[in-house]
């Protein structure tokens, strides 16, 4: 069988120019880094503001099992095949984080035939925007211990620091640490921590930004902690503002490379799912709508946790009307869904597809919330059996829904036209879409809106200390902020194991934090690990260079 | 009066292939890194083995004040006058660490008309590599406690690892910190710390390596911990040798820009020069020698540290000839050599010039001591006298070499013709240059020598625990590696006060370490600091955007 990096070093990419042209974008407003990536321009990003926006797609999933559903590889063949049937398309991705690669093999940008490249790159250090994102993060960092070793004018509670440092590394040596050993030179020993890259808010903020000027504002409203009258004190205080916004002054102009089949592809941005919002830049998604006629774009894990959160926060903020949602299903996910373990999926079961379309249709229903029109792509895999397939077809019909079969996998783009030409139609109406719930509705009620209408729980327990803390975010002013849940994304509810479509469970609140910065209160619903481990054998081990030194191991 | 930062602004940049075809590089032999940085193919670079070398000059220079030398400034310019007197001339310069930008004020690489471009670029994340040295350090140090974590299968005496983390970033709450504490999956707790990343060995080790099978070979070969038995544990045994390659394949590259006046020049690599050996890289040096006719590079801190490290690790190690050797002084800085403090640099002082040059002959016959002829740069500033001049020559000349007074601080390369001039005539005769020791002789002999024949020291200090660790060394094979020594960088001995040129002194040995690696014994003598920290009010605060969204306060 070819391998996605025997496919993808096969293929021959075209001069990035070529692909800028697709879309009207001239060579000079091309900043490259290497041969088969560029940056756009700031300046002429700024000039697209004027210009009639095209239609964005958003590509979301069921419920996420290990069997797999394919929401990349689906947004590519879906942009690849709106080209094929002659739209001037774009797709919209997030950044690969680079820690995560040495831990368990993976990475690639979608597969099989529907594959986003420079492969190796985007999995690497690519264009630097995470390493950017890093130091100013970690500069933010540096900033506070060196006020409080000088003074502390600011008088910050040492004990309520809630600025973290950050690497892009799985290392969970330091997950929990203390700092400031060694004597007076060296400052105030207190305990902290360092979480991964995407997990900054800093990340959130860039993702966020409608332009470098909006970005250092957002890093300036950061809360970094709290003085002993429990007053926040803010990022610009610290006076870091300014230089994080230079920064980050590249890695805020959006990336442009290049599907197998050479549709002009935005990989910019790459925000953790959980504690943050999990889509790629605000900033790639509006050039892109202004270059493009049809933006495919997607969301993390199921729809509960990436649509909502795209929806109600990068929409609502970023003033996006979505057009057209494309739900991502599986005959093998939809079994697991049913019931079937992993290891009994290669067996035909009719029964149990039909039971993991309560999953399906449950995330059908909850984009109709929002006023979107749905699709779903079932992404076939060659041991579905027709019955399989048909019995995904009538659960959707049931609702209302065309369930279209794609084959990018293997066939590319081809593979994905049936499923482009419904998007076209579907896309003819102006959309309806509004978020769930509005600006001004108290945070806990935001919290239960989204608890009973997506999750279908039938409460939230929060103890008083959460409430009060809501409560006092809300008279700080922060109480229009929309809500980011982090809670399992195998399950509408906060427990793993209720695959399908449970109802009636408590969405129990364990913490909540404000990320002021980027604009929302995020609301932990279990644990939530923001650096992870590496595995007992780390895909580090076989990671290298072959004779010819070429790269081995890391796919 | 224009500021470095204006005249770096006001410049129109060449295109890269311009540059390139000025050493005849192809258009398709460089790899854009945004429009005015490119990286030189691995390949082409490869295949400029067989090629004739050029001649290699050293810019060096008298012991430092905070007068300033302006060494870099003299590195650029004579680069630029070199070309202009019709010459195939490149420099090779070190690229510089982001961190300390944001504590001082400071960075750009020369000055005046005399500087390499874009400047900001180059103070700020240039093409990457620094980050990539970052994440290559600190994915070995994650699998170091990660292999404990799953069983310590080598058995690692975990007060024995002796690999800490990295950042680019003046952070003194990082230098002494316990890790893994928050319970069993966590790992086991134990004290460590971060470095600044130019003090990464990884950063020696890509700066010494001729080629990417090379690096690897040496990144196998850092001794990361000691087993109870005092057995070392390499990179190799952990296995991350490969992917930390993988990590530093494009960082290995060397990187091409240019001068004000559009000379080529190799920017790649910057170990620190004190527990490091303080060049750019090998691989950066070896294709300008292949490709130019004379070749202009800089070595860290005076000549007794810069220089002897550039001709004992760099050349030694790599097979260079350097043809011969620049000593750049000022009248200031000899001044300050020559007693006077730092508010008097004003007033005319012929005598404290001349007691100052105590300091340039001491420089001047050290480098006779390696076999390469030499010649004195007189950097001039506007408020030296004709009889300050005058003196230094006089100085110079009493020693057979030549003083050549050179403006290119406010000229370009039209203010270091003469120098050019001088270098040209005085490269013609093959250079005579040999290290100082051979690689034979016991590391005790190696520290001694460097000690009384450059330092002028009458003995060294070195208590048994410090004669037995080398002793140990040697008998595990590292006896034929050259000496690193760590000390201040403003005296000949090991005390800063002491100017001019002190003999007779004791050079105090506090401690050795394995650089397996990079391939050197680094000797500590004194208090050194690779974990910089932020001042009380650090640039960072000033650093931002104005209202165009240009970078201000950087510089």
């Amino acid at each position: 069988m070819t391998s996605d990096l025997d496919i993808a070093r096969a293929a021959t990419l075209r001069p990035m120019p070529e692909i800028a042209a697709k879309l009207d974008i001239p060579e000079d407003a091309l900043i490259p880094y290497g041969r088969d990536k560029a940056k756009l321009e700031a300046e002429f990003v700024a000039g697209l503001d004027g210009r009639e926006t095209g239609k964005l797609i958003l590509v979301t999933a069921i419920s996420p099992t290990p069997a797999g559903e394919g929401k990349t590889t689906t947004t590519v063949g879906l942009g690849d095949g709106l080209s094929r049937i002659g739209k001037r398309a774009a797709i919209c991705l997030r950044e690969a984080s680079l820690g995560p690669n040495f831990g368990m093999k993976g990475g690639a940008a979608g597969g099989g035939y529907a594959q986003v490249v420079p492969m190796e790159s985007m999995n690497l250090h690519f264009t630097g925007d995470f390493h950017a994102v890093g130091a100013a993060h970690n500069l933010l960092a540096a900033m506070i211990d060196n006020h409080i070793h000088w003074g502390n004018a600011l008088e910050i509670d040492a004990r309520r620091i809630t600025w973290r440092r950050v690497l892009d590394m799985n290392d969970r040596a330091l997950r929990d640490i203390v700092v400031s050993l060694g004597g007076v030179s060296n400052g105030f020993p207190r305990q902290t921590g360092f979480d991964i890259t995407v997990a900054s808010e800093v990340m959130a903020c860039l993702c966020l930004s409608r332009d470098l000027t909006d970005l250092q504002e957002r890093l300036g409203r950061i809360v970094v902690a709290y003085r002993r009258d429990r007053s926040p004190v803010t990022c610009a205080e610290i006076g870091a503002d300014g230089a994080m916004a230079v920064l980050l002054k590249e890695a805020l102009q959006p990336n442009l490379v290049q599907t197998l089949e050479g549709t002009p592809a935005f990989v910019h941005g790459g925000p953790f799912a959980n504690i943050a919002h999990g889509c790629n830049s605000v900033i790639a998604t509006q050039s892109a709508l202004k270059l493009a006629d049809y933006v495919v774009t997607e969301a993390g894990f199921g729809a509960d946790l990436g649509a909502e959160k795209f929806f109600d926060i990068k929409c609502r903020k970023a003033g996006l009307t979505p057009s057209a949602a494309v739900v991502v299903a599986t005959v093998r996910a939809l079994k697991m869904n049913g019931g079937v373990a992993k290891a009994d999926l290669g067996a035909e079961d009719v029964a149990a597809v039909e039971a993991g379309c309560a999953n399906l249709n449950r995330h059908i229903a909850n984009m109709k919330k929002f006023g979107v029109p749905v699709v779903v792509a079932i992404n076939r895999f060659t041991a579905d059996t027709e019955d399989e397939i048909a019995a995904v077809r009538a659960a959707a019909e049931a609702q209302g829904v065309e369930a279209v079969l794609c084959t990018h996998w293997s066939e590319g783009g081809a593979g994905a036209e049936a499923l482009a030409e419904k998007i076209v139609a579907l896309t003819e109406r102006p959309s309806q879409f509004a978020p769930l719930y509005p600006d001004d509705m108290p945070l806990i009620e935001k919290i239960e809106t989204i608890a009973t209408r997506i999750y279908h729980a039938s409460d939230v327990y929060a103890d008083q200390k959460i409430l009060n803390q809501l409560r006092d975010w809300e008279a700080a002013g922060y109480g229009n902020l929309p809500i980011c849940v982090a809670k399992t994304q195998y399950s509408f509810s906060a427990d793993p194991t209720l695959r399908g479509a449970p109802s009636g469970h408590t969405l129990p609140i364990r913490e909540v934090r404000l990320s002021a910065g980027a604009g929302f209160v995020v609301v932990i619903c279990g644990e939530i690990m923001t650096m992870p481990g590496l595995p007992r054998h780390p895909a580090a081990e076989t990671i290298g260079l072959d004779a010819d030194c070429r790269i081995t191991g890391l796919f």
